[in-house]
């Protein structure tokens, strides 16, 4: 059965991020099963994808119309920028509901082992964006990056790089989960939360 | 960003057995993120998929020719076939190189609650193979159902209705799976452990 249709595809899927090639045989069979219908929408969308979604201009983040539908958005505060790692977390805090300030994607993190210098970063465009004076004055940078040794690195990096800019620069607070189990904290996440503490 | 293209992607791949909706994401940003080739390969593949592949008219499993490639290779023994609820399955064991018979898709086991009865699976085609003078005389059926109350009904059915039938029915092998821990074993399995227990 090598070298079929089904094979390329187990094998196209087994490419995808979190997917073994145990799951990517399940999956192809599942649509084999399933109404073709559904294969070929799937196809369409597939095959249309980098036509229909480009980089939002001023942002970064992926949108079908540029600018994107945040940095167009007149009640979201631009005077509050999160600058993320990738277009994806966008997804995940316009999830949360939380902030309604505007985004600065990235596109990645400094990590000199992998080869991201800062210059591989959309930084230039970060200051571009605070020194505009046409805009609305920047008053604050929340870095919402992971709390790893890339993520820090970049924060220790736009920290200093942005000194001079009347800006208040934040960061993410990092610590326990909620629902966590002190016992099971690892001891630089209990570290951090020592540190953050909040007085209540 | 509602109901856009990489919505719609995101909709679609969480559809996906295995697939919840933060997979579905990030499998859809990292496809954005690829080379745009991969997904028109990947589109093009699943828009072929059901023209390419179809079921072997002899045993049931999926084929890009028919008969499939075990049912036409003179090199199996057609004495034996194994009995199978899905075509995947047939994937499963050909990988592990441990069978040399043919095979029998059932399309699923008996299953009252779900509305499956045996009607609805393909018995009347095993038993005509059973009869088929033309063919090799079967000597053994090998019912390679799960150990579940499904593939435990279906086994029982199986075995009352072939009865007539001068064929061995065999059944894989249930018990402790190898580097398992006999703490970590539940009881039902233990049993099935102990019953199926083989003289050294």
């Amino acid at each position: 059965m090598n070298g079929n249709a089904l094979d390329r595809l187990v094998v196209l899927f087994s490419k995808l991020p979190g997917i073994g090639k145990k799951s990517a045989g399940r999956i192809a069979y599942h649509i084999l099963d399933s109404n073709p219908s559904f294969a070929v929408t799937l196809a369409n969308e597939l095959s249309g994808l980098h036509k229909a979604i480009r980089k939002c201009s001023i942002c970064g983040g992926f949108t079908e119309a540029d600018p994107c539908f945040v940095c167009c958005d007149p009640k979201r505060d631009s005077s509050i920028i999160c600058v993320v790692e990738s277009a994806q977390d966008i997804r995940i805090i316009e999830d949360g509901k939380e902030f309604s300030g505007v985004y600065h994607v990235l596109g990645g993190l400094i990590a000199p082992l992998d080869g991201v210098s800062p210059a591989n970063l959309s930084i230039d465009k970060l200051i571009n964006r605070l020194s505009d004076t046409k805009n609305k004055q920047v008053k604050e940078l929340i870095l919402a990056l992971n709390p790893t040794v890339e993520g820090d690195t970049t924060a220790l990096y736009l920290q200093k790089t942005l000194k001079e800019y009347s800006v208040i620069i934040s960061r993410l607070a990092s610590g326990m989960p909620v629902g966590g189990n002190i016992e099971y904290i690892d001891k630089l996440t209990l570290s951090r939360s020592f540190r953050g503490r909040i007085r209540i």
